[in-house]
């Protein structure tokens, strides 16, 4: 009987601070569904006291998710904690994870405090965690960088004052697999009744090493993983749980470890966590980018052809590719609909709302004669708008570009309950379209990225764009989908400014 | 003083196998001087003996560069190797690199050969290749799972008969580090004649440990490692130049050697194969992603503030972040033009062709305020379209969509000297567009996928469609740009078009 390694999720604290990758409370409950049908330990659901959106994003997935241990981080102060307690009150099982740095440039720099001052706040943070949870885990931020003369006291410190788990993150992506094995190792041996307490990793990617460290930690006696879905994260992102859960499960041999993982939803996992964000995956990243199973060339086909075991290592449907049903056509009905959203874990609250969606539901399938699962993720996002969050919306529009003519939109909006036109001229039709939203709504914000991808394949598919606007530092992704390019352009323009609108600028903890 | 670890770069040959990333012999050039610049040990330019195309791209490359060693694949049989000896033959240093497979089940399944046939196999096809240059590299392929005895008297066999590399692929992406460096420990210490040749090491990523593979390899001896600009290769790719590099170079406390590579060229090159294959690097991709360097959040912002150490562990100008000038306008002249030009290594033949492009750069310009090099680079890949090859042409174009109404394209074609019209209703205006070229060309190819990158930001970037069509189990990708996304797609539907028209089916070698 092998160990189990736990699989803990911060797609929705971690990825979440990826530049503009901020979600809805709708949104991240979706992932969290789709988190806990994947079978993940323990769902990082957010920082609770970052604001109250993050409160209430925290407590509904602590409400909505049974099956898997739901997290709140805190920093070690008596606040965060507090607010992180009262947001995983309604879990089935919940866990505060708390953290404070331990590198001397940290301490120094960042905290100005002196190493007692910070182990003497750390052992705080846990007793007052412990008054919501037995469940605490703590973290050293920047632990790559730590003295481990003061990480064995530090650890000492909070493992007498209640922690059950100690994470040992490599905040900034400095360590290579070797070496961060070796601390782990040495962490073990030397901190006092370790044995009493689950040993756990949180690797960034800046050298491209974040699943190899992680792993070479498993190796080295860690029993928890800390990663998120596509390797989302900041910077280079942490590490991809697809890699680290199929390295695991690929090389038994060598892993004294296992997950419980039900691998075939991994790719709906990266589709949803992809398309909810805005973030592409690349063609080639490994298990979840579109090559990762493409096996195209000629001695390669000749090779598979001849013994599948040639060149397969894994198989593409045990991680879930090609579990992409064809769901709904123009003839379904208003239960199959429902039904539909409710598999997908879509709930949509009121009669009101679902005859909304299932209407423009009925449109999109005039428009297109397959409707996909990602084709109903797009719609619902669209759909699900809180009415004090959208400040914008598209009511109408019209485009023409031709040849030796400069393009042109014309648009009606609604803003703030006020019907609006435009008219304006670009180098393209998207452009002309921004331009139009621009004159009316003069957000003078700037544009960063703009980028494109069909949903399912098929050319009457629909476009997801994924803009992102900056304003006055602040950075934010909006997305929009349609058969029609330049209305999801719009679209998806306007779900940005919206974002700007309403979202406050926020702390994003670094461990 | 370091030894040196030998970057051998095979975008150009495994980067190129990915499905639907063929290249041409000019953009195969492009990419090869920007390699050059960046002082890339060996260029592994192709696999002269796939197709006459491939040929003459191998000898083109092996005529222009100077600085670094030029490359070409052949399996161990004389055809293979005397058309890589030929296509080296221009090169100031040329190196052929013969492989045979020496796992059991490769060479049962595939080869159907003994292993005393497969040794004897390798040892004359040495023995071939030196007849054309010294510097001749032998792979086992799937050594990763081959058995080392074997291993040991292969390798035995071909350094004897002259071969001065010994590369140990891990063909399959199956090996984790540790395991890796044992296997390159233990062929060293076993290998007679060991210290007379470089040990090389080619890993590809399917379990996400191509670069921590390559990197343990190094630290157990290798002092070559074959790695692709952003990962590019079949399936999850290989190991990432940017990311073996930057390691190397971060962590010169751990690892034991150093490259030539001057880093500043390495955002530039990615950006270059980025656009040159269509495949996008994720923001969270490792060195070269848009997110590598941003540094968002409220906490660490505060703390890159306080003390810039304490996130930063590279800096984003030593990749060659930013170098991304700001070069030509609406006032820029020929001489301008074509000076820049020369400065990104983009050599145009004949003043017809240079009078075309810079009357297409004014074009441009007349939309796009500012010009910067991927602008350049997108308006020569369309610009320099060699005639036998283009079969369809687009000559003019009329879109418009308006809400309630059914989008509708009408476009005028240019079919092998004869012009065409055609006009087509669709879910949006790109799907008009497409059943628009469908009703003059009807190709019967089915669209697999559309993506669309902003080359620039701003919102009179041009964007650049990445369109990939398959017809009769054939997978190419065509892109096009322009400020105008409409036109853009139709223009990379007719270039996909163009390459499944004149490209014939290859075999792909795998290492």
């Amino acid at each position: 009987m092998k160990d189990a390694l736990i699989i803990f999720d911060t797609t929705l604290r971690d990825g979440e601070q990826s530049p503009g990758a901020s979600m809805t409370r709708e949104e991240k409950l979706r992932i969290a569904r789709q988190l806990e049908r994947m079978r993940v330990d323990v769902i990082e659901a957010g920082f609770a006291a970052a604001s109250n959106g993050d409160f209430e994003a925290v407590r509904s997935i602590a409400e909505a998710i049974k099956e898997s241990t739901v997290c709140s981080l805190a920093r070690a102060n008596e606040n965060d904690i507090r607010r992180s307690g009262e947001a995983i009150r309604p879990a089935a099982r919940g866990r505060i994870h708390t953290f404070i740095a331990t590198s001397p440039i940290h301490m120094e720099k960042k905290l100005r405090m002196t190493p007692d001052q910070v182990v003497e706040q750390a052992v705080k943070a846990i007793g007052w965690a412990r008054e919501y949870t037995d469940d605490v885990e703590f973290s050293a931020e920047d632990a790559g960088r730590s003295e481990l003369d003061f990480l064995v006291r530090i650890f000492d410190a909070v493992i007498q004052a209640g922690a059950r788990t100690i994470n040992v993150p490599d905040t900034v992506g400095y360590n290579v697999p070797e070496q961060y094995a070796a601390t782990i190792r040495s962490l073990i041996e030397r901190v006092p009744n370790s044995d009493k307490v689950v040993w756990s990793v949180h690797c960034h990617n800046d050298l491209g090493l974040a699943v190899a460290n992680s792993l070479a930690a498993v190796c080295a006696g860690a029993r928890q993983v800390e990663c998120t879905i596509n390797g989302l994260g900041e910077r280079a992102g942490n590490a991809a749980l697809e890699e680290i859960v199929m390295a695991v499960r690929t090389r038994a041999d060598v892993f004294p470890v296992e997950t419980r993982i039900d691998t075939t939803q991994i790719v709906p996992a990266s589709k949803l966590v992809s398309q909810i964000t805005g973030y592409p995956v690349q063609p080639n990243k490994a298990i979840v980018g579109a090559n990762a199973f493409a096996h195209e060339s000629g001695i390669h086909q000749d090779g598979v052809l001849k013994h599948r075991e040639t060149y397969e290592i894994m198989r593409a449907e045990d991680v879930g590719w090609g579990a992409n049903k064809l769901v709904l056509g123009k003839h379904s009905g208003r239960n199959a609909f429902r039904a539909r959203l409710q598999a997908l874990g879509i709930e949509i609250e009121g009669e009101e709302t679902l005859n909304h969606a299932f209407a423009r539901f009925k449109e999109l399938a005039d428009k297109k004669h397959e409707i996909f699962d990602e084709d109903l993720h797009a719609l619902i996002r669209d759909e699900i708008v809180t009415p004090e969050t959208e400040h914008f919306r598209l009511v109408s529009s019209r485009f023409h570009s031709e040849t030796g003519e400069t393009p042109r939109a014309e648009l009606t909006l609604v803003i703030d309950g006020q019907e609006r036109q435009a008219c304006a001229e670009g180098s393209g039709p998207v452009d002309a379209a921004f331009k139009a939203i621009e004159a009316i709504a003069a957000s003078g914000s700037e544009l960063l990225l703009y980028s494109v991808n069909a949903i399912t394949t098929g050319t009457d598919a629909q476009g997801e764009v994924t803009v992102r606007l900056a304003k006055e530092g602040r950075v934010m992704d909006g997305q929009g989908a349609d058969t029609d390019i330049i209305v999801a352009s719009a679209k998806a323009y306007l779900n940005a400014l919206n974002k700007l609108q309403t979202s406050a600028r926020r702390l994003n903890p670094q461990i």
